[in-house]
């Protein structure tokens, strides 16, 4: 890849350009079939919507998801230098490695959604040692701190949506038909936050949580500092790579790419929690075309996640308390949208069970 | 068994007798070990508080989830003389055949959900051919009218709960460590309705739905038949039996016997919707001890159901407007449970890890 920045941005434009409407014939289809099938109209509720979502992004009326994977993208925050996070930075490495060696919440949940993990080096701090199934695409050493100034340079954030979404044609090339994204990295709700504030207009009290559990004292600093990162760089809400670039995180570029490469390749993907929306308000300010691929796993316990989701217009699958990010809400999700193509794929119809039709 | 309606009543006694609390040390123990997983504290929400419910329920503080079944009892009922259903009632029979062969939505999701199905026969109108895999408990041909007259007897509604309480004995001594309800009949949720309104004291209006998907006349004369059977009946909340005789059915009674009989062998119950919960109502009416083996699979799109899940003090894992029954809701949440007790018993802490704890 060149690394002129022309070229990048003709890139990026291919690629969001690829992304089309979803496929108004394929999801009749499903409406139809989903209306013969042994049960009452309707009563399947939100698993009857997300079969026909599927039949519209993939084209086929009788989607299946054969193989899933959750992008898990790590990356290091300048602004934990602001005392916003519960956890030093090094934990960001720690628990990469406690990925690989299938020790987290994420390796758990992925073993019993049948899903495998892709675990990414987006811009960790640290240099990990060469690890078996870390998949280094290091933008940087951690971003600088955005309460001072931009996180990345414009440069940067393109590069991290060009990766990630580089990375998931790959996964997609190998089979990939249903994708997850997941997160880590230390600081990375004060970001993710401060993305939000940017993209939504409202302040960083209405969008900042205690992430992974900081104390009042700390909740102010990050309040702080995300008012401070907005004032200092004032980001541009109708320029997604301005957004990324002045307060995001290499991570988050990394994610916002996996769902638009994935949506160019017509596949759904199920966003996880705080840092995941963050990316898919990133990718949808770059091409709202975007939004339709989208599936929101859950509501997570983070303050402001339910504002950013209503931004997307986007009604969470589940509202399970969780605060945790990894995938760990999409990978639970991932099993209910399974159930949604299984349903619609395997059910009798009346005819084929000679059960009688509803009466008037 | 003895038809003795004493002897009767002294076994269900017994049962309810010894359904104990939960084991707090196992659940302080469950609480300690989820403490020291590398995550932030409580980040995995409602899976953390399962995980617990579960040790409680088990007196492991590390339980695990192996055999799953979803027990689906069928019932038809007199009420649907009323036209209170947009289904006649030989769907009741219909849909159990349907169920015997694997096509209905129970059969799609138990197979994803890794749990077997038992179908039982509580009290149909027909008479089944006999067919592999179906129990036969018929407690009647269907219920009298409940808005003329006593639904059952006090003896049928007796031997309904006894008999679902047998019936999953033999579950659990065959290895059943999950055990998820489910419903099929005809005006099930007519007599469901009433049930609820009996013991809330809330009014049919408030309580009674659309079920299967009856128009504004349908809805009206389903309203007027609980009506006329809390009228005419004048079932006494305090005594459950009375209730369930007066305006239950004879799966509701089986259902209510299946979560008894779970309860006193310390295995938890996945109650689905509508049905289930008022089978649950009438368990807790029964032994209020009963309550704390109970998970509550989903909160259903049918009216009242939530008032229901309130007055059981129980809170919904799934809300995905779902409202078919058959224990479609139970058998998603199923995943959700073996989720939390997967994480409980499969993350690394953060000594074996080898992550560094929260600073502070």
């Amino acid at each position: 890849m060149s690394t002129s920045m022309e070229e990048w941005q003709t890139r990026l434009n291919e690629i969001t350009r690829g992304i089309g409407p979803l496929d108004q014939a394929a999801m009749q289809a499903a409406r139809a079939r989903q209306d013969v099938l042994t049960k009452p109209h309707g009563s399947l509720g939100r698993l009857e919507e997300i079969s026909m979502q599927l039949a519209g992004i993939t084209g086929n009326s009788m989607p299946q998801v054969r193989e899933k994977v959750v992008v898990i993208m790590a990356g290091d925050h300048g602004v934990v230098e602001e005392g916003v996070s519960a956890y030093p930075q090094e934990v960001t490495a720690q628990m990469v490695l406690n990925f690989l060696r299938g020790g987290a919440a994420i390796n758990v949940l992925a073993r019993q959604a049948g899903a495998r993990i892709r675990t990414v080096d987006m811009g960790i701090a640290a240099d990990i040692p060469l690890e078996p199934g870390l998949q280094v695409r290091k933008i940087g050493h951690g971003t600088r701190n955005l309460a001072m100034g931009p996180a990345m340079s414009r440069e940067q954030a393109l590069e991290s949506v060009l990766t990630g979404a580089a990375l998931i044609e790959d996964e997609i090339r190998a089979g990939a038909d249903l994708i997850a994204t997941g997160d880590m990295g230390i600081g990375n709700t004060t970001a993710a936050a401060a993305v939000a504030a940017a993209l939504t207009g409202r302040s960083a009290e209405e969008l900042a949580g205690r992430g992974t559990g900081i104390d009042d004292d700390g909740l102010g600093r990050k309040v702080s500092a995300i008012r401070r990162g907005l004032d200092v760089n004032r980001p541009d809400a109708r320029d997604g790579l301005d957004v990324l670039s002045k307060v995001g995180g290499f991570e988050i570029g990394g994610l916002a790419g996996v769902i638009l490469g994935a949506a160019a390749h017509r596949r759904p993907v199920v966003i996880d929690g705080y840092i995941s929306t963050a990316a898919a308000m990133i990718a949808v300010s770059l091409t709202p075309a975007a939004r339709d691929y989208l599936i929101a796993a859950h509501v997570s316990a983070e303050r402001g996640h339910r504002t950013m989701l209503e931004w997307l217009h986007l009604e969470p699958l589940l509202n399970l308390n969780m605060r945790l990010g990894e995938g760990t809400g999409a990978a639970l999700a991932m099993m209910l949208v399974e159930a949604a193509c299984r349903v619609l794929a395997e059910m009798a119809t009346f005819d084929e069970a000679g059960v009688t039709k509803k009466s008037g």
